[in-house]
């Protein structure tokens, strides 16, 4: 029989655009929708970075080298300096956006059938892409009690086996907002060397870290056999159609494999390679300006998501997300209901339900996961829009079951 | 221990890259080089292509949809429909480049360990993509004898095996030039659907046939639910470093797991993607003057090879390239001397050696390929080097020892 196949049938669709077609119904019956449901900036593409790409003067559009353009490389190993990431063009692959240094990461550090350790929630692409690699994912959880620290080493060293190859971390996390902190990594380096294992960083919201100084796993003391950084510029420059990102790590053996995956594919994006290049190119004082907006629009969200009976809410530290617990039997009914049913003067909001960034069945189903991508007067209309959403629901549940360190949490 | 896995250590250099140190060293003594080596057209990007790109009013660049945009993909089936391929929008799925849809499709068609036929010589990097999707290719050899016409079907029900899942073409193909003949091409489909297999047809070059019609594997009577048509943007518009390309199949099940995987990636390059729509409104005329140039430098091309004593050379009725057999002990020893020791007034030439085309150990050491990607002066001066050159050669094999079947072929 000619079929489709197994990973064919086994790659999950996106769980951020499950939602899409009840959005889209709502739409067309008039209602005006808040998207927080998804990690797209509504912050301006800079004018300067895109005047790279609009003024360039190209009469041939040519394949790039593989690992992208060395100028363009150069400017990158700049830009790490800067972040005290001591790095050189030669560490630095340029990829098709972050999910290409992604699945580049997973085909070199691990084999088929290899097992790779999760702090769960975690971004719910990862899922997909461990289909595709035909790797296992293990996650090891995380709790909205802690404000989504890292789980205890224990917890890792328990689900360790001879198949393990890697740990994979997301800094500042998507989707909680945590930023780990130096004792954290130490002790998930020290965990890589004591069972050699590659300790992959997703490093795309290093910037937007609001409480404390950013630290990345390049950071640390005698990682850099182990370390990979995924990069992208996708939120750092409010970019995310241009697809550019980076594999970056010290690994000569890992970056010249990687370098063979790239040289399939031939080159990455030309046109968004200058764009990205252009954007080593900012002030710092850009980043104050980003970085000052999205506090704002976190420290307002936050204030106003905790005035609601029964929502649990802890301060992400840093990245653009906030993952909390409302009192709702499960959110991906809410979410559907809050698309067919709801409308506050004509107003919704789309919000992630966080079952899809869990891989262990049956945790996240009463959190949600709000992108504050959008600005503050749209945060308080969806504010209002939730506040009265959760009067309404059917499937609400009594404040006086959320959890009883709701008090703690949200401190 | 750490360390790279198997499949990163498996994983082929590109064929293609592998003489390029060699013609920098080249250049940096002063030689010119003239690059047959690579299909990188040297043919004007259409400004108002570029245009399309350049001139857009972008305040933030958003991912797309992970299909493509839809206006796209609307106008991509216009572009099919122009060609009495019937597909509509939402049999497309919009990709980073041919390299991602040939990925997509390996990954859905085949599972780990699978078997896909593919006639030989083929296009260098399906070796690494077979490693990359951990399947299997299986080559089927065409002949120089032959013009490199598809192989007897006997040969294809030779190696199929209960693991078999698909047979590859690339159809004008690179590296041969041949154009498959519909009754070639109905011969395949009866295979594949006496065995249930599925028909991977890659038709970047579809546009360029001189001699005979283009015939699509999707022309053919009930192909549709055994077909996927691999296809870009790079060579058709000269737009390789765009890196847009498309998936498209009439069989649901794969179109929806295809839409699986690229929603894993989030979303095709955003900026491209305007300059792919705008490509599908220029008018004929366009492929035209295209197809007028390279069929020119086609003619010049065979014809100063045919003039060199020990060359065979057949006709290619398609794409951009000449595969030739030249009268050397090895053709890699030969490209690589090319770019050491020979110039001809400061002047050398690049060659791609035919033995990364093949995946029979052992075969196309007397074959290289050439791409007529340089207008015609410059074949001009490259083809003066290579005379002179294969009269120099100290691995120069003499005249009588080419095949027999030389007259034949130079027909």
């Amino acid at each position: 029989m000619l079929q489709v196949s197994q990973r064919g049938q086994n790659i999950p669709a996106s769980p951020f655009r499950k939602m899409t077609p009840f959005a889209d119904a709502a739409k067309r019956r008039g209602i005006k929708v808040h998207h927080l449901n998804i990690g797209q900036p509504d912050i301006e593409t800079p004018p300067a970075v895109m005047a790279a790409v609009q003024q360039a003067d190209i009469r041939v559009l040519e394949y790039s080298p593989s690992a992208g353009h060395l100028s363009y490389r150069r400017k990158l190993a700049d830009y790490y300096q800067r972040a005290s990431i001591n790095v050189a063009a030669e560490d630095i692959l340029v990829t098709t956006g972050g999910s290409e240094a992604i699945l580049f990461a997973l085909m070199c550090c691990l084999n088929p059938g290899d097992e790779m350790i999760v702090p769960e929630p975690f971004y719910g692409n990862y899922t997909a892409f461990a289909v595709a690699a035909g790797i296992t994912l293990v996650p090891v959880t995380s709790y909205i009690e802690d404000g989504f620290a890292l789980p205890p080493l224990a917890d890792f060293e328990q689900v360790i086996t001879p198949r393990t190859r890697a740990i994979m971390i997301c800094n500042p996390n998507n989707p909680t907002g945590y930023v780990y902190s130096q004792a954290e990594l130490l002790g998930v380096l020290a965990l890589c060397h004591k069972h050699h294992l590659f300790l992959l960083s997703d490093e795309a919201y290093r910037e937007f870290c609001y409480d404390s100084p950013y630290i990345s796993a390049l950071h640390l003391p005698d990682a850099d056999e182990h370390v990979v950084l995924l990069d992208t510029i996708s939120k750092r420059y409010s970019a995310c159609g241009a697809r550019i990102g980076a594999f970056v790590t010290k690994n000569k053996q890992l970056q010249e494999a990687a370098l063979r995956f790239a040289q399939m594919r031939v080159s990455p994006p030309g046109l968004a390679q200058l764009l990205g290049e252009a954007a080593t190119d900012l002030p710092e004082s850009y980043f104050d300006l980003t970085k000052a907006e999205y506090q704002s629009r976190r420290d307002l969200l936050v204030a106003r998501l905790r005035q609601m009976p029964g929502v649990v809410c802890p301060i992400p530290g840093g990245a653009f997300y906030v993952l909390c617990h409302l009192p709702v039997d499960d959110t991906d009914h809410f979410a559907q209901w809050l698309l067919e049913t709801f409308d506050h003067k004509g107003e919704t909001l789309m919000v992630s339900p966080a079952a899809g960034f869990y891989a262990t069945p049956g945790l996240g189903r009463q959190q949600v996961r709000l992108a504050y991508v959008v600005n503050q007067d749209t945060i308080n209309r969806a504010m209002d829009c939730l506040e009265l959403a959760l009067q309404q629901y059917p499937g609400r549940i009594g404040v006086a079951t959320t959890p009883a360190e709701a008090d703690v949490v949200n401190r």
